[in-house]
């Protein structure tokens, strides 16, 4: 068990603890689910431990792709150690298909392809109901000079053509996804937060029905009910993969799911 | 008084009539102010009137200055003669200091100088509450190609160059304002609608007061009160430095506004 310090930031879907060395931080990720910019709440027990095992694996991939994100090791089933980052006030959100806002905001119908795919920013302020950015928008906001963006947007690009093969692998379909990034005390651009069902819209390949395929936060947005099924699903294919390729040492994570 | 055809069209705040021409329509200025999506309304008997007048003064001013507009003629009190033209289904937005929605979705304050003008596109449909579009959901949205997007941009750039020096003659900030735009049948670009107080924020420079000063639709929107002595104070202005340029036949129009 790490040695919490003290609490620094306790956010919708996790709690950030300051580590013994000031460049490293723990983050537990929480059961509470929120939606609609926190109007809807529920807690779904045990979803903090898949949630964490879903992007821990998920950020190791990344990191092997040679990605600079900011996990260094999963410590605890709901807990990671990671670097400290100044995390950008921005929501970055990249889009494969259409859904969600975007077709409640613009006529473009739910399900349409992307190509290519949509990247969106969106301003990181609970007040202001996180409203969509504009580049011009962006920059009158003076969050990011015109280099950073352009970095952020080809680490978008990047890490949406990798997730698009991590989950194909799994027969789950990437619709889209939000990241949130930062800068460590080098200024260098760090991906942050986390990349989960709670994060990702991810649809089961394996299923044609539109509401049973919903593997993510929809199902709780949408009150389909089994939130935590499609969660475990996603995890289940995760655990299976990565026992087929018998790295032994993962295999801890597996017990600690199975006791949900 | 011109020969009304068939209502064509009722907006909130227009009525489009046929003529006798297909080529051609004849504009009623309604009295009928909307705000807010038109969730506040009211009826300011006169505003038809004053808002002809103005508009009309200014697209004969833009017509000089090479900009193709609708304006035919002002054929009655209220009413214009205008070219028939297939309006876009988008609000083009041009900025000057920061205020109203883009002051309620970003925390940029209001007043700001925004150096260059800051050009925004939102989607007119009522029922999506004319969301703010960035340039990828314009594209995807399919309404106008790449091309047309540059004119119209050049376009309002345009305007509002033409506009500012217009409304500094009178001692009048423009602050912001909202112009739509369409095709006739020879698919030319055409400055459609009108602008009024209803669609500029125009503030006196005579007055330091920060609710004093402003002439526009604003006085509706926050219940400053005076909104009809505002919009007058506007053409009062317009009527002055007609008539100080002796143009006779002028005249009439500011007996009308004199009834009011």
């Amino acid at each position: 068990m790490p040695n919490y310090q003290d609490l620094l930031y306790e956010g919708k879907a996790k709690k950030i603890f300051s580590s013994e060395s000031s460049d490293q931080v723990f983050i537990e990720f929480k059961d509470d689910a929120t939606a609609f910019n926190a109007q809807k709440k529920s807690i779904f027990d045990g979803k903090g431990i898949i949630n964490c095992q879903i992007s821990s694996d998920i950020y190791r991939y990344l990191e092997n792709k040679g990605l600079s994100t900011h996990f260094i090791n999963q410590v605890d089933k709901n807990i990671i150690l990671a670097k400290s980052v100044k995390i950008l006030p921005i929501e970055i959100v990249m889009r494969n298909k259409a859904y969600g806002s975007l077709c409640k905001q613009t006529p473009i119908l739910p399900g349409k392809k992307l190509s290519p795919p949509l990247l969106e920013f969106y301003f990181k302020d609970d007040d202001l109901g996180d409203p969509l950015l504009t580049i011009e928008r962006l920059r009158l906001l003076n969050i990011v000079s015109e280099t950073r963006l352009t970095e952020i947007s080809n680490m978008a690009r990047k890490i949406n053509s990798l997730l698009i093969d991590y989950f194909n692998e799994l027969d789950l379909e990437l619709v889209d996804f939000k990241i949130e990034v930062g800068t460590d005390n080098y200024q260098n651009l760090i991906l942050a937060d986390e990349i989960s069902p709670d994060t990702c819209r991810l649809w089961d390949k394996r299923i044609d029905d539109e509401s049973r395929r919903i593997l993510d936060k929809d199902r709780f947005r949408k009150d389909l009910g089994g939130v935590l099924d499609g969660y475990g699903e996603i995890l289940k294919r995760i655990q299976y993969r990565r026992n087929k390729s018998a790295d032994p040492c993962n295999l801890s994570m597996e017990q600690d799911f199975k006791k949900l």
